[in-house]
């Protein structure tokens, strides 16, 4: 399995078409079925107490799951999220950065199923886990 | 069933709390076991051709949930997320506000369980589907 | 809209093509969004203490979600369950058939979304929630 | 971390509490985060075609994530499942046992998460995966 997109094309497209999020996500690592992204914490990803927001890991495993996809199907594909579940099971530490771990469990002529654990650097228990589906619409 | 907090409360609670997100939502209606929360759409919920993020919704999902738990065991319980699923079904109308529509279906004594359904003002169809966990810890 | 497959229609599929549950589920209210099936608890759905089993909730579910589909779209379509979200909130009541309610939120050319809540007979409180995803191929 | 049951144990157990499904799952493997459990498929398991049935392959990940939190918290607690997502990704093979390899991702006082991925003998790709939470009851 070749990918179609690499790092660097990945995050053009990131700058290029999720201008609001610019800056926030970088990938760390990536190969045909996984991916690292990280994610600087800034002020309004936080809640009271310095922890990291619900939407905030959300963001992270929705961004990191679309990343894997699209690099397996390219650019043009317009993939979208149809199902997310996610378990927050421990509290980031404070003013760390987060780190997502994915796989692509499957890629499929129309689905495509992901799974996630968020790390907050310097942990080494996750802090979440999910799993998401995208529909990948017919070319 | 007497709520703890009633619609000023938690409005008053959001603005302190969350100060990040003040005045994004708004509660429409309170009941017991049943809630209405608009979130007014602004550029930063957007994604290219104007449709409204996935962690846009989820947060909207999360606040409104959070909010009818809230409403019934209090301003001092530290209530978590501990699990959200959620579906996306239909792309929101451009320049629409959402509201979320949330019931409280259990409230026990360590686990609260809340469904809601996200539409987009003026599409009779719900855009998305969310069930949440919220962890109530001992008083 | 109208169904493609009736209630004695839907039950005669399931008696040909899920013979191993034949007489375990029963449709008690079919309409086109929404339908209500009952199933009748038996020793092998049973758990110790007379707890309905989790697998036999699922089941519920599953069957339930299943049916409205296929009342949509007909016997012909291979719909296969793709995601199933559930949560267990109550003990159902030993010795009573329990009763799944579900409504079909989305049916789209690819995907179909169908939530539900299982109740115990005699209980006012859903002992079960769930969401289910169902795949429908190409025609 | 040592475990309060070893696979002996965990098979007395099942054996004793859950008879209905005696026979049904072998632990092939145990570590304190981790397990494997095999399911011999039966005809009552399986659909037309030969697939096995989603409440086959629920029940399943459900035995195989139970297990993993009894061996760690012991027999007498009684844990009990509170959540389960589950991702159906592609057909198991026919005549082929399958095989739950699941991780312990959390185990709090009041409660434990564990993902697994599901696969039939012989094939390379997860079948189905999971994620499931069990309320342990306060001792």
């Amino acid at each position: 399995m070749t990918l179609k997109m690499d790092a660097i094309a990945l995050h053009g497209f990131l700058d290029k078409e999720f201008a609001q999020v610019r800056g926030d996500f970088i990938i760390a690592d990536l190969a045909p079925d996984r991916i690292s992204v990280q994610m600087q914490v800034a002020d309004r990803h936080l809640r009271p107490g310095g922890t990291v927001s619900g939407p905030a890991m959300f963001a992270l495993a929705d961004v990191t799951a679309y990343l894997i996809v699209l690099a397996n199907i390219g650019p043009k594909a317009l993939a979208v999220t149809t199902n997310c579940s996610i378990d927050f099971m421990r509290k980031p530490a404070a003013g760390q950065m987060l780190v997502c771990e994915a796989r692509l469990l499957k890629l499929g002529r129309a689905l495509a199923v992901v799974d996630a654990l968020i790390y907050s650097a310097g942990q080494a228990a996750p802090v979440a886990r999910a799993s998401l589906t995208y529909a990948i619409p017919p070319t």
